[in-house]
């Protein structure tokens, strides 16, 4: 698909993918780990990282020789990410987490706690569906178009 | 899962399901719709809309009494994940698109093209992955643990 949100899905788009990146922003790097934390099959480890190493978002280094290991770093495609993962973290904390939020940020260049958000490069005011206009519509049939938010009839 | 990421994959993480939800902000609300634009399969696609509803992200509405006919609408929930979806554009335009972006997307209160920033909401600065620190660490046995631009060596 020609879509953007598409390819991005195409390279992380499984739920298993997305929580190995999650604790590889944690800092965890070795497959026992990865199966710990995540509590996931190993076969199904196994194939998700391989994904993830031939996207270029993850990357192998070895770190003993003898016998041979690995730990999977983030490359900088990988680093990069960590938008969409944060993201994911706001959004679960304003709609799913009925207490505060369960992981707190700091950003340490302001050293304020943050509450991540998606905000225009232009303006810096945050990203509302009713205030967005996309142009070519890349779907075909429906109308009005255009108009993401009129779209949507926000 | 305590995390918010993972709830927030509880709600869509599923290939489909974000593509579905990226169409309903394009505006489709058809089961036909959904159906021809994404080539999902009717079986699929009516188990993807009928967890999307039962996540509160999708509201059933009826359009025609006889037959009875209903369209899928955003929840104020639903239409809060625009974030998350611009997020993953812009990461995919960033690193899979060889040439412009597919889609440009314009922020009509400021009137610029617009490219999605996941910014911090206290100084307005881009979130990178080197200046978060994370508190309380939400992965067991991982050293040295809370900052985690430092716990991915960058």
């Amino acid at each position: 698909m020609e879509c953007s949100v598409a390819r991005t899905l195409d390279a992380i788009g499984d739920r298993w993918s997305l929580l190995i990146l999650r604790d590889a922003f944690y800092g965890v790097r070795r497959f026992d780990d990865f199966a710990r934390d995540l509590g996931v099959a190993r076969n199904i480890l196994a194939d998700r990282l391989g994904k993830l190493l031939s996207k270029g978002i993850l990357e192998k280094r070895q770190y003993e020789e003898r016998p041979p290991r690995f730990e999977y770093h983030l490359t900088a495609r990988g680093k990069d990410l960590i938008g969409v993962v944060m993201a994911m973290m706001r959004w679960g904390d304003r709609w799913t987490s009925p207490e505060d939020p369960p992981v707190k940020i700091t950003h340490t260049p302001c050293g304020h706690v943050t509450t991540p958000v998606v905000a225009c490069s232009e303006c810096g005011e945050e990203l509302r569906l009713r205030d967005l206009l996309a142009d070519p519509l890349p779907i075909q049939g429906v109308d009005p178009a255009r108009v993401l938010g009129a779209a949507v009839g926000n």
